[in-house]
């Protein structure tokens, strides 16, 4: 296939490559509906009802331009957090803000420590910066912090990703080990502490804002895809020193923001109340994801998140056999983490009864049927 | 302000930049609303009445990611051209292609050229990226294709951007100029053909799909931003051979699409005759503001775009001066180019009656209340 051929020698020498398979494109390869989309962390609860009416009433506007200094959400944000608007980064998702941190940072060559098994979507940025991945294995299902540590110090590494809660194990730490594993950092490696998940994270998991805030090496990143159920709409935000946050702007697409996403985030976050709602509907989901596990003879893991990694107790195989066919016989959507040990377990999203109600008929006779044969 | 201390010496040696002054920004700076929002080259028709219905009715997918494949859109936008979806690449706006082009081609150092005074956020990813933009003057307010060529030679540079129809001038060149350039140049020079204004151009300045799509080193941009009224959900695509699109694949941002977005741009194809209503409207309002301009002693240029460029006839800073105290004194918001000899002009959007109007009124004030100072 002809494509031009000056290219930067990086640029060529990376695949053409996509980190998630998305479930339309599985629709496509079954030529079937997906019944119950709980593979990708969304919310299948959705966003408030208020934030529904907040994106019918900016449709009129969608002819605009978003404010490219994002102030009001900013502005929103400091309040919710009660930090400063100068602390704030907003971005296309945290995927999006996640390539920028990269860039900011990553030379070719240089290493970039992560776990094994971590978001793979960090690890495409890196990749398509020319990073050098270096990664920690899993200990017990949770991020190694102290062979993260290591490897930083061994590498002298100028980034290093945390996400606490964990994706794709939905495993933690408590806030007061995050916060010594980030002064343990040298000053010159930046922490990228991925909270995609921490509205639905026991309180005692998240670093109280200050206790980080005024470090230059950590930049915190959160969205609204998750509990707040707007993964379409492309919010993230990280917090950070003013200094750090500056940097964005340096590289940013300033006017890349969907203007009726951005209305969107404010009228969520102005809705504490269905937050509230939603992640006790988020864990009560997770209590029946672990039920619907157990009664299969699979094995639950401890969640934070919106999700629940559950470990089938065998092998990758026996895992991806697991996802294959919820999907081909059911059209039940769900994940898998992609290296050893992980790969043992498949990850569901939590999700309204009506998917849980499917899940429910539909394991048993997937692991009866695999048994089988 | 402390930031990180170990960004790449490229970050660390970029200003932190906005290549454009939002209107919002100018709103709080000058603690008023805006009358007019005639000056980013939106369209304040706003889109077709269908797209508004689709969007409220893919507001409640909204916590889905949008397909990472953009399949649907691609189809749509290759039956639409009459070419193939491998053909399509696309992205956040044509903003955000042109940064991702840029960062398939441009190495630290390489040569870009583009004409001084062209759309600066080109010339902002080419800084980001570590380039040397090698500018060539406009000749008679439209890109000079040979010195384009010359300079391309001269520098062998990887990259070149020419738009057509042209921001800020609002100036063209046939479609057979424009073919004739794309062939002069070498193989391993990539145009980036900036086409954003192409559905309010004449037929004859547009080069036929076919013309280009089969040389590798061609990348036409095209964008819903502008006659289709989306600016806000920020949607663009490329036009390219397949080799070529697919390197987007590499670095791109897979789930970065807004889901209502490409939902919208969908819906604003298949309405093409609200498109032919709207670019007729675009039309007459761009007679408008010449008559306008001409009643005022000013001299509107031709245009094939969305707005007209106004020779003030004097200096920037008389044209400067009309920009500003449209804003202060009437809340009329326009531009106007950034570099002489272009900056003798102000440059103003087509809009509904209703902004006319208010121009109509302000605009002959702002002449005389210069001319008595």
């Amino acid at each position: 296939m002809s494509a031009f051929s000056r290219f930067t020698p990086l640029i060529q020498s990376l695949p053409a490559s996509v980190p998630f398979v998305g479930p339309e494109a599985l629709e496509r390869q079954h030529g079937r509906k997906i019944a119950a989309r709980i593979g990708a962390n969304e919310s299948g609860f959705g966003p408030a009802p208020s934030v529904l009416l907040a994106i019918r009433q900016a449709a009129g506007d969608t002819w605009k331009y978003a404010d490219p200094e994002n102030h009001d959400l900013k502005q929103a944000l400091a309040r919710h957090l009660g930090t400063s608007p100068a602390n704030i980064a907003i971005g296309e998702g945290i995927d999006g803000l996640l390539g920028q941190i990269v860039r900011l940072v990553v030379e070719a060559g240089a290493p970039v420590v992560t776990s094994l098994g971590g978001y793979p979507t960090f690890n495409y940025h890196v990749a398509g910066h020319g990073g050098r991945l270096v990664t920690v294995p899993y200990a017990d299902d949770r991020e190694d912090l102290e062979g993260l540590l290591a490897a930083v110090g061994r590498e002298n590494a100028p980034l290093v990703y945390l996400a606490n809660p964990d994706n794709p194990m939905g495993s933690w730490w408590p806030a007061e080990r995050v916060v010594a594993f980030a002064q343990a950092l040298p000053e010159t490696t930046l922490l990228v502490l991925d909270e995609a998940y921490c509205e639905t994270a026991p309180r005692d998991a998240l670093p109280p804002i200050e206790s980080l805030i005024d470090k230059p090496n950590v930049i915190r990143a959160r969205t609204f895809s998750k509990a707040y159920g707007l993964a379409g709409a492309r919010i993230g935000y990280t917090l950070s020193t003013p200094g750090t946050a500056q940097a964005f702007d340096k590289i940013r697409n300033h006017f890349g923001m969907s203007r009726i996403g951005v209305a969107a985030a404010i009228a969520a976050l102005a809705d504490q109340d269905y937050l509230k709602e939603v992640t006790l509907k988020i864990a009560n989901s997770r209590q029946r994801i672990g039920r619907i596990a157990a009664d299969s003879g699979l094995a639950p893991l401890p969640s934070a998140t919106n999700f629940v990694a559950v470990d089938c107790g065998k092998d990758a195989s026996y895992a991806r056999a697991i996802v294959d066919r919820l999907m081909s016989d059911h059209g039940i959507f769900i994940r898998m983490p992609g290296v050893a040990p992980l790969n043992r377990c498949i990850r569901i999203s939590t999700a309204p009864d009506a998917e849980m109600d499917l899940l429910a008929a539909a394991l048993p006779e997937v692991i009866r049927s695999l048994a089988a044969t």
